[in-house]
């Protein structure tokens, strides 16, 4: 009997790993520039959960730590992408096209993308292999169809 | 406390039915065209196993049965991309892109995905908004790193 590669059982943990409830919705945050426990806490996830969250998608690569410290106030960590993360757009992206579709809020996108160079909306799809990337950076942003709590920025 | 809509609890699901252990594979089979529960036992999943997995995802809405009956044998069922199963492509594609990065073979793209007009290799990218869509239907092809057992067709 042949057991899935390592590989694949990787992209699957990955996978079970983004697919634990709340943790789209934090990858999403820190897409959007959010790296503290404070701003991750703003989007109405339990202290507890989101400590084992973090703490899930650091120990897959997702997130790293780094300490950062407020004048007057204890050392933190902070939690930043990691190329591995950042990578993750165009993942989160096709869901999110996939969510919009098929599970649809009927007030439009949840997210919209965006070529940072530009400032012009892009989307995803399937272009001639050849063709050079098209896009040097795109972010994130929330669009009509958001239906997470209200950012607070 | 906020709890995340129903819509993000969707979508994590969905993502979670993906992630489990196996399943990622079984969608990537679909893609190619199996429907039929030898063609994923191929895969070298244990029975009890794919019987469960195939149940969620029919569950899930990705997968759907339908009968077929084969000279003098009973009737079986088969399993057959739903819409949502089709349109998780892009999903399948970022994902496979992710992990070629992030976990290489070192052998190259598990995964290639052909644009089933033109016959030409195509990949996932940005592009900008306005844009028609680039391809009618793209299909998937393994690649030279697929990693998986050997397929027999």
């Amino acid at each position: 009997m042949e057991l899935p590669s390592n590989r694949n059982c990787s992209i699957a943990r990955s996978l079970s790993v983004l697919g634990q409830k709340w943790n789209l919705l934090i990858m999403r945050e820190a897409h959007r520039g959010r790296t503290r426990y404070a701003d991750f806490r703003r989007i109405g996830i339990p202290s507890d959960i989101l400590a084992t969250r973090l703490d899930a998608l650091v120990e897959d690569g997702l997130l790293q730590r780094q300490p950062y410290q407020e004048p007057g106030q204890r050392v933190r960590d902070e939690y930043v992408l990691t190329e591995a993360g950042r990578d993750l757009l165009p993942v989160l992206a096709a869901l999110t096209e996939w969510g919009d579709k098929h599970r649809p809020t009927g007030r439009g996108p949840t997210a919209i993308y965006v070529d940072e160079k530009s400032g012009d909306e892009v989307r995803l799809d399937f272009v001639p292999a050849g063709m050079p990337p098209a896009a040097d950076a795109v972010r994130m942003a929330w669009g009509p169809g958001y239906d997470g709590p209200e950012p607070t920025s």
